[in-house]
């Protein structure tokens, strides 16, 4: 897979673009001026491997607490700015390490010229992140009245355009749609144009399940083109959700290790141990482990021992037993009931004897 | 999006390849020799939206309950063989709609013969399905006992070769890898060798939620290129998740159209009602529709009335209340305790409109 080569741009340290890896943010459902709620799911999304996080800044209150989370978290914090170029001001002043603003919603080019001196100033960067369900009137009506991908990539270029003539090029764009095609267009389209980085996402996906499926769809599509430096997947879940969603999008496409690479048979028929239960076990018990590494949980002897020797820990299932493989070799015969227990154990020890 | 062109079986009335929509199938987790529990899940796959159904075929008590279960259910049917050839020779006396065997392990190729001749007779089709856990011997050796998209092509297109020149042409590739990129390379390589139609599949891929996003990378970038004519989700999970998962897939990549489109935003700072629980709800309560419609669920003001508006129905949050759109128009303020109930009750008297 090669990657499509773009510009570099540092928030708050991380690389985005040119050939970093691919960065995997998020953002909040808290309000800032909770910082205790903030702050605690801010580090339990650092947990989960978020390495960038965003907030949504409704009002100067919310602003005015970023400074006092910002403290507290380990990871680049980006201001999440619609409407009010006040707020956008006071999110740097308080520190923040990047900030996004909607071309759809900020409005006249005079505030938006005194965002990006500010930003100029602090040499933070600005995500101009275009949204289908907020793009600017004249855009729309030219467009039909219809969010498509030509009328998000207008819209992100016209901004482009003011930023440019202001001679600032600290700059990452998204295109987000919630119709996946018209996302995966909007950034092949604006690919061929700019070579800023891109941040994509598929915009309101939905819950856990769906959104995960359409957020794999247009990310898939896009990174295998080589479309993409940093992803975010918006989930109607806890942000959590959205950062292993990432992970096993990007792990995947061989774009990322971290944690479990669960490989586990869909259990038919021929099945000789009960591999839904046990899987789910599995999964569960390695849920938080960052080493990457390869389990395969299998419950017959068609695949069974072929996958199960491919994997760095696995377990073929046989009447009532399970043969144990450990780098392809067998190491042991385990009774069904403690299948699940055993294999955890072994797979944190292989994991620890890496170092987590 | 431009699809490639392949020649169009027929199995049990159900068109796959040619220029008939990328199908949808699944696999039984039940043993035929349990005939009611093997029906029952069928018949709920069947309603979930299962176009073909497959089952394991372990033994001849397997095989031979094949008729039975067959008079019960409405879809075609597929006997999955391995190891054994007169399996499927009595799979097909039973009347079965399609065969799968496995080049990996089905062995001499007298045995191979007497099944194409026997599918042949009966004109049924038979897909030859490569997994990369069951791979030939000799191919294995040749690839340094790694299971690459070359080794799972080369095996593949051995037993093409031998069916053609059995001048047996109603034939269904697979190559099925649990490496997601593994599995994309292979059916690329075989979408240049030949034009039958492709089963696409992740192998192995994990539980519901890991195995959906790995088929939704694999199937999202193949068939974004055009690849595929019919795909099975394979999930540790009732078959019941692989047919919703197949659907979202689809439905992402605008292929196929049913029931819910789910819209709904990740509930951020801003929003000014709870998201996820309604969202949730909303979901659940409109699982089973099958006449496709879209419905937004939105928290707050920036995307909200705009996604809301593109929705068949959607809602768009305020404060405590929230505005329902219907086609584009405000229709009414309803109160944020009422919201999920409204919400699907409008969404199920206008699919009742359509047809549902």
């Amino acid at each position: 897979m090669k990657r499509r080569k773009t510009r570099q741009i540092s928030l708050g340290g991380v690389k985005i673009g040119g050939n970093a890896p691919v960065v995997v943010q998020t953002m909040t459902t808290t309000n800032p001026r909770d910082v205790r709620r903030s702050v605690e799911q801010i580090l339990r999304v650092e947990k989960a491997g978020a390495e960038i996080v965003r907030v949504a800044v409704p009002d100067m209150k919310a602003a005015g607490a970023l400074k006092e989370i910002k403290k507290k978290i380990n990871i680049p914090l980006v201001a999440d700015i619609h409407y009010d170029y006040r707020l956008a001001l006071m999110a740097l002043a308080q520190g923040v390490d990047g900030i996004r603003i909607n071309p759809g919603n900020i409005g006249k080019k005079e505030r938006v010229e005194s965002i990006v001196k500010a930003a100029r100033e602090l040499s933070i960067p600005i995500r101009i992140g275009v949204n289908a369900g907020s793009l600017e009137e004249d855009i729309l009506l030219k467009y039909n009245c219809r969010p498509t991908a030509e009328a998000l990539v207008e819209s992100a270029l016209r901004y482009v355009k003011l930023f440019n003539e202001m001679g600032f090029e600290d700059i990452k764009l998204s295109l987000k749609s919630s119709d996946v095609m018209t996302t995966v267009q909007a950034y092949r389209m604006i690919s061929k144009e700019v070579d800023y980085p891109l941040h994509l996402g598929v915009t309101e996906a939905g819950t856990t399940l769906i959104g995960s499926i359409k957020s794999a769809v247009a990310m898939g599509i896009l990174l295998s083109e080589g479309i993409g430096d940093t992803i975010r997947v918006s989930l109607t879940a806890d942000p959590v959700e959205e950062v292993r969603a990432a992970y096993e999008i990007l792990k995947a496409l061989g774009l990322r290790k971290r944690g479990l690479n669960l490989v586990s048979c869909p259990s038919c028929g021929r099945a000789e141990i009960d591999v839904i239960p046990l899987t789910e076990k599995v999964e569960e018990g390695l849920r938080d482990i960052v080493t990457p590494i390869t389990v395969a949980v299998m419950g017959c002897v068609v695949n069974g021992p072929g996958e199960a020797k491919e994997a760095d820990i696995g377990i073929a299932g046989g009447k009532g037993v399970g043969l144990l493989f450990k780098k392809g070799k067998k190491a042991a015969k385990i009774k069904e009931s403690e299948m699940a227990e055993s294999l955890i154990k072994e797979v944190l020890q292989s994991a620890m004897g890496k170092g987590i």
